[in-house]
């Protein structure tokens, strides 16, 4: 789901303005500047997770995303069953990080006649076995021919009360930053895949190199939404004051929250909770862990911010660390390194409209 | 929006089966068929201009729609500012086709870099220009790169009253079968606008020839969703038995409600709303013009049944024609020429699937 960022257009120019000077959000930000909500229902349109609408009773949140072979996907290494489990969940993931949960999909493909009916069969099977683990009803969608490859746009609903919604911009001094599960794997998968097809393409006799493996791949092929988490602190008495999904990177994620909260932070890059075996796989590809974290992207965990005073019920839940704190927007937006030095976080995250120049 | 219709497979071969063996309906109907409700809140999926979910208070709508360039639209002939109205439009009919009030919309693009930045500001005039229109607030969207052309997929949601809301399966026999406006016209819009693109590829140096048909050419560039009728009926008195909106071209339409509701119909040639101006230029490209309305499809007006009870009501309609009524199952769907001769109603609709072949 789309959300804003003050990206600056190149100034001094006239005439015809490339998409790639923009980017993704600057396009976003640029094109919907002079959006205005009318309705009374709707309670906030583009810039979060999901648009919120109130139904007079709960609340409804409304969530989509586009996912482009050649862009966001790549076939050769990802089954059409998996892409169809992930487009699920990378929709699902959004409206858990608006502490809502999941109700119904649409789901519009695009398909060129290159593909066969078996193998939109195994896309739908990926796309149904997501909506029944999740509990999600597919209700509806388009189909329609395509030019070149295939498309998949997908629509999630969820459900959520007016005392539980957590939007991006709650965040408060003095709050706690934290992240659910740990960061860096999708990324290590996705360079594995990239490595063995290179492999493949110089012999094509070469079988990939995949064992021992399982973990990062299953986390860039069948990725998993935390649904879990809304119940989890909801147990344990405490209301996030802020949160978001990780789609483009722990730092990509940080900076929408603190922008949106209009609050700075203190980043921990020791307390990044990053797998032991994906630290070691991170080295062997000769990239520091910690940026695979940062700028990777695709974790579909959750990036939270709760009050200090929930210390103690925080710190002793499974699964959660805490990597941070948030500041006065004047002390900045800055990770320290183990060794006390204070870097400026900056985005790095993956910008679907630049990676094709 | 997507709908099933009972289109089989081809039996007796094995191994790869081609999308174009299917259509889109076909295809649809395949992927979806073992589709299950769950979600206590989802009271009518698939098969519908729009899902329709209970908020605990009122319906809410949800329908998406996807326009691909070389597909759905040619922007030789389409400005773009028009086919971002156009694509804001298709969906605020599919909201009006179940007797509901449209109010917000996710808008997810993709885009190649053959496009500017000022090309996608205008497709987003077009867009924001129909969402004021219609009293509909822009909420969210995705944005990405595209290997070629453009893509623009919209999803819209509408509220609707538990008294108000139409389905298209509620017809019974001896309903009347109604339509509001004229049809025909957009199809003949875009037989003009293809000749024209012909003539210029030809010699260049030519002007196109567009003057006298404003008309056809506004109903295919920048057609309205029929929002006002909700009021109109309401106003009469009438609710419609069921709706749907016209998209593929009154039979396809008609049989969608036939199907659905367990009846058959007598559609009355004679009585198809045709422009007089439509009419010859249908001559004039050798069609019938009741083919254009039965056919040609993108008229975006709303064919619906009423109780005979309120013909009364429903005659002195201005706007509204009544072309027929609902019989039996067993009698068939026909259409009754001026001459009396029955003709079995066949979709020939716009089939996105098999237009590529």
């Amino acid at each position: 789901m789309y959300t804003r960022k003050d990206k600056k257009r190149s100034s001094g120019s006239t005439g015809r303005h490339e998409l790639s000077e923009l980017g993704e959000f600057g396009l976003i930000d640029h094109l919907t500047k002079n959006v205005q909500i009318k309705n009374p229902g709707t309670i906030k349109g583009i810039g979060d997770d999901a648009a919120v609408i109130n139904t007079g009773n709960k609340l409804m949140l409304l969530s989509t995303d586009l996912l482009i072979e050649g862009v966001h996907f790549d076939l050769t290494f990802m089954p059409l069953k998996h892409l169809g489990y992930k487009a699920a969940v990378v929709n699902i993931s959004d409206i858990a990080a608006m502490n809502g949960v999941p109700k119904q999909m649409t789901v519009s493909i695009a398909v060129s006649n290159r593909f066969s009916v078996e193998a939109m069969e195994e896309l739908y099977s990926g796309l149904l076995l997501a909506c029944e683990k999740y509990h999600v009803d597919l209700v509806g969608g388009d189909t329609s021919s395509s030019v070149t490859g295939l498309l998949i746009s997908v629509t999630i609903t969820g459900e959520v009360s007016n005392e539980d919604v957590v939007y991006r911009n709650g965040a408060k001094e003095g709050d706690l930053l934290c992240v659910t599960g740990d960061l860096g794997s999708s990324y290590i998968g996705l360079l594995i895949l990239e490595r063995e097809k290179q492999v493949f393409k110089v012999n094509p006799n070469m079988q990939p190199e995949l064992d021992g493996n399982e973990y990062v791949l299953q986390r860039q092929l069948k990725p998993e939404a935390r649904t879990d988490i809304y119940n989890l602190l909801k147990g344990a008495g405490i209301h996030p004051t802020s949160m978001i999904d990780i789609s483009d990177g722990l730092a990509s994620e940080i900076l929408h929250i603190c922008k949106q909260s209009g609050v700075g932070c203190r980043l921990f890059e020791g307390k990044i909770p990053i797998d032991p075996q994906v630290k070691q796989q991170a080295l062997d590809f000769n990239i520091i862990p910690s940026v695979c974290a940062l700028s990777g992207g695709e974790d579909y965990e959750l990036l939270f911010t709760v009050s200090q005073k929930d210390y103690e019920k925080i710190r002793i839940l499974e699964g959660i660390t805490i990597i941070g704190h948030m500041t006065s927007p004047a002390e900045g937006t800055k990770m320290i390194t183990p060794d006390g030095v204070a870097i400026d976080i900056t985005a790095q995250g993956w910008d679907a409209m630049k990676k094709r120049k």
